[in-house]
């Protein structure tokens, strides 16, 4: 075909994923050029430490502690640091100076996407980065492209394998989450500090991704709503268990109608998810991408969301797709955001809940909540009414499944109901996903 | 963007596919020119009765039963027509005129596939066809471009919906071939001739399409070896079950080292998959493509396999991708079969079995079926004798489940066993996949 093509790729970053990324770009170079219609030599990779280990061998005489100066005349760069500083800069210099540009920064995606999409746009260059979003599972191109003349309503989507390995070793095995949270620290599975991925940051960044490819409009970070699993504890997924239920960290990505007008929801937290559902079975560490489509109906996209080679398998999959365009000239595919959707507050998510009161077991009291809920628009699905056995007092635990409601309306129903003498306690509150 | 650009769109076709496609372009006409970066004419709609009922209304000056003229001066030609003929000729008319073109006819992408992406390189022209195997879900660039720079190693694909109905009901209702065969036909989910179906002819087809897009080499249609459901009554899936295995028809895409040499297997057939596997949780009329790859590891891809405005969701999909190659210009991806890696005849694949033997009850028996099967280079994992209860004579049934094996020792010890004397009935043999 044009093996005597020849394109110039640097690459910036060997942690875990840049180190495989190089292995596999040595090693497989014809197969690459086959695909890529041109060889394509790695003329350099960028790093910290010239003497630091790293997962695979790279020879010596590629390494440079000097990125910038690497990413001069470079066709293709792929940008695997990490962080904000120096990355946003080093890619919109690679942009500026015509290269194609692959990457795997979600951080820097979700806060500085627009910048680089609109560089990347100025000289008809590119950006991939399948590898951001849930590690190798083809996402990112099956929603920009694939699903480009459908409308995509809905993503539920587990897309932090840490919080999911958490969970469903909780679910499994009725442990309590500090314990797997050390367990999951001792095994490499969560990192000495966890917050990032325990307290939805990490799924956040993949959310703001995932809305803005989704519904063609720029999602800011700061403007998505996110809780983590802290609260989770082991009761709270037993009685989810006894109800049918799973409990998940979703980043949900909703298009809505509101107040008459189109407008999307985008937000990180933990949810009910019923165990016949797909996303129920996902475990361990893997992700899972539920698409819900006007045309196509449900999809679901499935594999390991992080990983170092794992990962090396997008990022490979859009340097070849980055040659193509490289070869091919012509403009870049751009990133549509004209349909620029109103994002909602949280308080105007609309979803299922379900409610779990510990009350007084006297005559009256579920009359009593059952109007304070009606009074609030908050209409009721299932109850389901238990003695709490044990402690003396007539006590009795009522859950109660919700219709769709308003998130205001809920927090505000919830308000009076623990302020209202029936209730001694709201003992939680769970938005319930994919029924 | 380039709203000013406009686009030449002919659609040959308007069946259950074609049709919502029309709608799906006459409605979304401003979202669709947003992300192909110009605007997609529908120029005309080709059938062959103009007053034939359509799922959706077509205005009756877009019709034409003349696809020949219609296609001259198109800049993309969407071919919703099935069959070879004429699809292949109109197909080949369009490319030649530089058109590029979005096809979901599996039987022609099967059997001419090569010649039309010849054709579309020679002109530098582009062939899209992810409505061609399983329907909405996003297959085909996942394949072709996610895992462009990674190396498939198997792929196991439920993609023939129709199947996968008839199996899935006979799994939760334990109810026979026939009336379920019956039952489908009746609800519209199996065709009155059902054989493209129930014989595999329908996955066999799509199996030479993942085949060689997977392994880069072209696989012509009568090399995939294939087997139908027919043989599936309703005590093997019971034997199945009781085993912790479902039934489902699989397409089996692998690459292998045979004799020392890199080759690939591709077959459909009847398989046992372990019920905690993710194929075995698709239920009903759905499809899902399991993809293990070197570097990426295993992902599933999963949604509906067919239905009309599902499928024309895919096309669509295409014939955006088709625009904005279209405006860019510069050469098609084309379709790298470099690779060309040889295809093994059905006696060398290699995989798991399950022999269910009927023997005589006495001593001695399980240590000749033992010998045979040493004898036969086919190494025993599992055995499960039972008695055969209530017809008088001493009989049990043998469930032998073997480690990997070659197909033509396996063949070849299964014709031994049965004329050993010691076996009154050999009650099945299946292939076991995904363990």
């Amino acid at each position: 075909m044009t093996d005597d093509r020849r394109l110039r790729v640097a690459l910036l970053g060997a942690g875990s994923v840049g180190s495989q990324v190089a292995a596999l770009l040595l090693r497989h170079g014809d197969e690459l050029a086959d695909r890529a219609g041109a060889r394509l030599d790695l003329v350099g990779v960028a790093v910290r430490d010239l003497d630091a280990p790293r997962d695979t061998d790279i020879p010596r005489e590629l390494l440079t502690t000097d990125a910038e100066t690497l990413l001069v005349g470079s066709d293709i760069v792929i940008e695997l640091m990490g962080g904000i500083e120096p990355a946003r800069t080093r890619l919109l210099q690679a942009l500026n100076a015509g290269a194609d540009v692959v990457t795997g920064n979600k951080a820097l995606l979700a806060t500085h996407g627009p910048e680089l999409f609109e560089a990347a746009d100025q000289v008809g260059a590119s950006v991939h980065y399948e590898a951001a979003v849930a590690g190798a599972i083809p996402i990112i191109r099956p929603l920009r492209d694939s699903l480009a003349g459908d409308r995509v309503q809905r993503i539920l989507a587990i897309v932090n394998g840490t919080t999911n390995y958490i969970l469903d070793r909780m679910d499994l095995e009725g442990a309590d989450y500090a314990d797997v949270l050390a367990d999951a620290q001792r095994l490499g599975y969560a990192e000495a500090d966890p917050t990032a991925d325990v307290e939805g940051y990490d799924a956040a960044q993949k959310a703001a991704i995932l809305a803005s490819l989704a519904f063609h409009t720029t999602v800011p970070l700061d403007a998505v709503h996110r809780e983590g699993i802290t609260q989770v504890d082991a009761a709270l997924i037993e009685s989810a268990r006894a109800a049918g239920y799973v409990v998940k960290l979703l980043a949900v990505c909703e298009r809505r109608t509101d107040e008459g007008r189109e407008a999307i929801s985008v937000r990180v937290h933990p949810a009910l998810v019923r165990r016949t559902h797909p996303l129920a079975s996902v475990h361990g560490a893997n992700n899972a991408v539920f698409v819900q489509a006007e045309a196509a109906g449900d999809l679901m996209f499935y594999g390991a969301g992080a990983g170092g080679v794992q990962t090396a398998s997008a990022v490979l999959g859009d340097v070849v797709s980055a040659a193509r365009r490289h070869i091919a000239g012509g403009v870049g595919v751009g990133e549509s955001t004209r349909a620029n959707l109103p994002l909602l507050p949280i308080g105007r998510a609309t979803t299922r809940y379900q409610i779990t009161l510990e009350v007084d077991d006297r005559p009256g009291v579920l009359a009593t909540v059952a109007g304070i809920l009606a009074d609030g628009n908050v209409s009721i699905a299932t109850v389901e009414q238990r003695i709490i056995p044990g402690d003396g007092t007539a006590r009795a635990r009522l859950v109660i499944g919700t219709h769709i409601a308003l998130e205001q309306d809920l927090g505000d129903t919830v308000e009076r109901l623990a302020s209202s003498g029936v209730v001694d306690r709201v003992a939680s509150v769970l938005r319930m996903e994919g029924d």
